[in-house]
């Protein structure tokens, strides 16, 4: 996925809560990047969204880029 | 999940139990981005919370948003 | 699992092997605090302790919060 | 696969999303590395890129490359 | 598993190999603090040693307390 | 496997590829120290080599091993 569509201009957000909203941004972008076809994706979506390992396993992955961008932005201290 | 509703103001907590808490926290909202529907989350609740792996997969997912807000707050020293 | 009860005073610990414990503890607070039932987690228990992805999955789970308490502890130099 | 083609200069890039090209790379370059025959890969492609766990689970490898090339460019602050 | 036999000294080692040594044995520690019934263990050995996802598993908890390990001898630099 | 083959002398690599090898030798490692008869691991080879999900857990343990390796080397800045 290395288009010229600048979706990731920076890592640095004005709140956490912002912070966290990248950090599912930068889970879904490294799905898509994988997997670019959205029709798949949509097929896809109830093997995970109703799925309690799927959905654990998506919060992971949000957990992993959250930790991230946490860093990044010296934990909005 | 990128509504106006305030639910992370700040990763600081007073003590480790808190963090501990708010990490709770920060595991259930990325499940909750991924499937904000609460009558499926309801539904799949017995797959995870009776499932070994369920449950084992979920405490991973709580040690590393535990990491991130140990970090966030100097491991309250 | 937010009750006033104190269960985690603090991540400082004299010794690297009571950081262990104390990862163990994580580890486990982690599995109760998704699932409070212990006759559920009594039920469940040879389903990781006798399976051998559980366990390592287990073990993963107490390497990660071993890593922050260790990290807590300036790794007890 | 440790053949002389310099495939990985530098992890320093000049902006956030060159960065999260650059774990793309690192993680397809790690199943490379495990498996160099571009046959098998093509012919496995399906089996991940069209499951829900495989594309979480390839989403998981980027967030934790992009962590290591985040932390390399001191997050592009 | 929190008897009075000092196992874990120090995280301190002489030599990055002697680091990954003792990564391995904090893995094993992990796993026999959940499940301390060394003939289980022993029964279940080659459901993991002759499982590829098993061992692939077995080596992400060593890599994972490798990291805690490597930082707490600044990389034995 | 505690024998006296000095295998990681070191994590200091001249370069960031140099470091990814390192990781993959790490990973392979972590894998021979829990299973150290080859001819088991020859024959499990296919297991993960021809298997996406398998592939994608042995990247994963490469992105961490490589994590260590890029922190222990300052990034090769």
């Amino acid at each position: 996925m290395s288009n010229q569509e600048v979706w990731l201009p920076s890592l640095q957000t004005k709140t956490a809560q912002e912070g966290f909203e990248l950090a599912l941004k930068l889970s879904r972008m490294g799905v898509k990047s994988t997997q670019p076809d959205v029709e798949v994706l949509k097929r896809l979506r109830n093997d995970y969204a109703e799925d309690a390992m799927g959905l654990t396993a998506a919060s992971q992955v949000v957990a992993i880029n959250f930790q991230t961008v946490a860093a990044a932005n010296d934990y909005w201290k």
